[in-house]
């Protein structure tokens, strides 16, 4: 048996093709003939190009803008100068082969961004060793496993997937994916939820362990392998799968409906999204509207700040793409780990504890009034609900709402239209917000809690260190009091309350946070319909009692495991 | 007129003596006789041993051991092979001039402690810097102003002064300071405080702005500065110069007497310690205990861990020195922004938010247990209160205390002797201890508050980041609610309640914290009899109703000036 991480659920039983790395080997070949390794390489980028447009196409049909864009970047890639024409130049200097040249070219630029302190850079380092990976396979003339023409239906198994792999490959062949490296947010395991194929990756030897051919059984949502399994195993994995085949059927069936407790209370199961292109999702899993929209999307990945024309342009869309459901939009989130090119920033020791969000915005006013002004522009289009984020003070609140009465008179000065209705609210995502929450209802429509970094910073602990997250805990009895206080305070005001951290999609967490009165759960597209399913199953005074005792526990490991006894399959 | 930062409080009328920085002025030269250069060098090197050992000495009777500590590495460094031998090299290598070889020898030294990411490591650059500059002026001939050595009462201007200025001045006649660098924790403010010498420090330009034998004016509590000031605000300086004074002899009335406020509640009020040597300090501002000893000194500037034996003696002396008043000695607190050179530490992205304090003692068990061996051996010399820095939660006290019983059962089974009476309590410096405090109060015999990380963490702000340091404030409304929280909750389970940040000791803060009805205030030594003072003439019952005023408030900027209004002077 393996283990890794699930990366999409599924219960999967089928025969394994094992995709190797083909191992390009790149030897240094003193040559004579420049013109004629120059030529190899052009035609050999022409080929490349010629494919990567048809797989830009067939992702574009089947799998949307979004992915698409992947294969237009690579496209780019090889338009670029800087790469082919190094290669060129460094054939005619140097007097080496073609393929050579290209892999030395490749190098220095997989490295030079590799070591960039910038996630975005990284990924472009992946981008360009795929895409160039491609042309010298062209170059080598070495074949590789034809994803798009399975002749039976198999289970991949890989040592990651690229971008290029999960475009092309034959959806309808494959049952599922195993890789031996990547993480819940990796790209493979993104594109398995985004495919609803079956998924585990990070199995670290899959490739070793799994011979070509082998019959395999596995569980997408525990993680586990089971090579060539018994006759037990096969009839365990098989009653499984129909489970979860079912379970998915019901989950179909609950689209269109409310999300309703037994005894009655309503709530709405909302989704986070990160760009226009994510609406469709959204719109697949029936949410209910959007409780975050990560505005920072738009500034990243580019040279220059995005004009309020751009801003406009991609709130619009996500508001009619909703067709009037409320649409809860995150003011700019930038600093702490996300950093962009154009907006030089001093290095800080503690990026977490420092100058980000509205930190930020309320720093650098122009840039605010930018994006407030789009905002409420594309308020007229749809149910506008402006959040900010990292408020830690009734100060800074109050400054936040003042630069937003300012936009309006501007825009009211300039005869543009704009919405009365806009909801104004702020994520509590900040100890001190938390604290205070009976005071900043007063001036809010609404609160949405960021769980992520409210437990980071009340347990004082940077979940993404590893020697220490064990620190970090959804179940931490001191957040969740802070949670309950948090509701309250909103409802005491007559405000709503939500969530958008990754809590609220969490099958555990629900039926707590349901006791609590939370109103608003926003998730992942993919957890709300399960989200649905669990909510029209429980009482709503039932989960108070139940919330209630969680409270009096004294710690997380406690609270987990009452939890788990209660609620898990 | 100028400003400065106020660094130790006292009002001067005096004729200034601008100590100017002695420009040494070292040029590469060729040479020939490199015996000449080097014994040059040698003799240089012998004389500022002399003069070191006598200035040791002059410390040593002067300012006590931990003063005369400075001159001891002074010392050392000059013992150190690697420098003068390494210049003697440069000498007979490069056949160059004794002064250049000495100076190129320390840039690279300075140069590779500053470049440091750790203080104390940085603090050696400026010792290395004072020593080889003393020996430069011996090997070039040039004299400085012999502070030893006054002929009347003045006011010294400095850039900055070194540690060898403030241990060989004729402190008689020396009025106070003023210096263009340095902040409120700059060796110059330290040392100021230390020998009760007004001084304003950070000033910029009082090198150039005061002219030797200028007569100044200056306030070392608001850091202002008059030069050649009229009749009216030499006798405006006059009168606060009288007022200060009857201050001063008003707080030595105090010793010896109980702090107890108008209506008859009693507190305590100790001091924050670094290193046995500081118990001086203490008995001379009348400390009733120690609130916080912070071990971590006795693990810095060393090669490997003290020994359970160097530990028992270092916490024996101050339990002694202490004569039977209560002891909170707090258990190691390293990481952060305190790291230790033989326990090499993964980078951290936001190291506040990482591996430190007990989260490390937790994890590396042979270092907190030989810490709490030596502990609970030395708790037989007087009142023992062990205190464990940054717990988040009920599972890392109770696995903290578990350790405790490990080490007195060992201590038992060897049949060595430790007291049953020791306090074992906890900081409060992580909002989820705070939230949680009811639930840890009946674990412990005590908390103490850690502001400084408290509003930190509670705030989500690093207090050294200038962009956002504004945010970080005393007066925050949700820092003082946790507080309230954390008193009331060790009442309510019939536990006391310390503070052992910054505020315990402020002017501004006592009133509430008294109304609050903390128990232990423990502050730097200087702030004891002034918070004494102020307490004695306080009414609890009066500072109750205030404090609940101050908590109806929302904002720090609304308190702050409640506060203000109703105590500043």
């Amino acid at each position: 048996m393996l283990k890794g991480i699930g990366a999409s659920p599924g219960i999967v039983l089928g025969k394994a093709l094992v995709v190797e790395d083909t191992q390009l080997v790149i030897e240094r070949k003193a040559i004579t003939d420049c013109e004629a390794e120059v030529a190899k390489l052009r035609t050999a980028v022409e080929v490349s190009k010629e494919e990567l447009t048809k797989v830009k196409e067939k992702a574009l049909a089947e799998l949307g803008e979004h992915e698409a864009e992947i294969f237009e970047a690579h496209l780019l890639v090889l338009e670029d100068p800087e790469l082919v024409e190094s290669a060129v130049s460094k054939i005619n200097d140097e007097k080496v082969n073609a393929d050579f040249a290209l892999n030395e070219i490749k190098e220095m630029f997989v490295g030079m961004f590799e070591s960039m302190d910038n996630e975005y850079m990284r990924e472009r380092a992946a981008d360009i060793k795929d895409v160039t990976n491609r042309v010298l396979r062209h170059i080598l003339g070495v074949k590789v496993v034809d994803l798009a023409d399975l002749a039976e239906e198999v289970v991949l198994v890989a040592h990651d997937l690229t971008p290029s792999d999960t475009a092309t490959m034959d959806k309808k062949k494959v049952l599922g994916f195993l890789t031996d490296i990547g993480g819940r947010t990796s790209h493979t395991a993104i594109m398995s939820r985004t495919l609803e194929i079956a998924a585990i990756v990070g199995l670290s030897d899959a490739t070793k362990e799994i011979k070509d051919g082998d019959f395999v059984a596995f569980n997408g949502d525990t993680g586990e392998v089971i090579i060539s399994p018994d006759e037990e195993t096969i009839a365990k994995y098989t009653k499984l799968k129909t489970d979860f085949e079912e379970y998915k059927k019901a989950l179909e069936l609950l689209k269109g409906k409310a999300s309703i407790t037994t005894d009655g209370r309503h709530v709405e199961l909302a989704g986070n999204i990160g760009t226009p292109g994510d609406v469709e999702g959204l719109i697949k899993n029936d949410a209910e509207g959007v409780g975050l929209y990560r505005t920072e999307f738009l500034y990243m990945d580019r040279n220059d700040f995005p004009s309020e024309e751009e801003q406009y342009n991609a709130y619009k869309a996500v508001l009619e793409g909703m067709s009037g459901k409320p649409i809860v939009i995150r003011t700019l989130d930038i600093g702490g780990d996300k950093k962009l090119d154009y907006l030089p920033m001093d290095e800080e020791m503690n990026p977490f504890l420092g100058y980000r969000a509205i930190r930020l915005c309320l720093d650098r006013k122009e840039i605010f009034v930018t994006q407030l002004r789009a905002l409420y522009r594309a308020s007229v289009h749809g149910k506008l609900r402006i959040m900010f984020p990292m408020i830690s003070s009734l100060e800074e609140l109050l400054q936040a709402k003042e630069v937003c009465e300012e936009v309006k008179a501007q825009l009211k000065a300039e005869g543009i239209a704009y919405s009365e209705g806009v909801e104004v609210g702020m994520m509590i995502e900040v100890p001190s917000a938390a604290v205070i929450s009976d005071v900043l209802a007063k001036h809010v429509d609404f609160f949405s809690i960021g769980t992520n970094d409210l437990i980071q910073y009340t347990c004082a602990v940077d979940r993404m260190n590893q020697k220490i997250s064990y620190l970090y805990n959804q179940f931490n009895p001191a957040v969740l009091r802070l949670i309950k206080m948090v509701i309250d305070n909103a409802h005491k005001e007559g405000k709503w309350a939500g969530m958008c951290g990754e809590s609220a999609g969490d099958q555990l967490m629900i039926p707590i946070l349901l006791g609590f009165g939370l109103d608003e759960f926003s998730m992942s597209p993919i957890s709300i319909l399960p989200a649905r399913k669990l909510i029209n199953s429980l009482g709503f005074e039932d989960m108070k009692k139940f919330s209630e005792e969680v409270l009096s526990l004294g710690t997380a490991e406690e609270i987990k495991a009452y939890v788990e006894k209660t609620f898990s399959k």
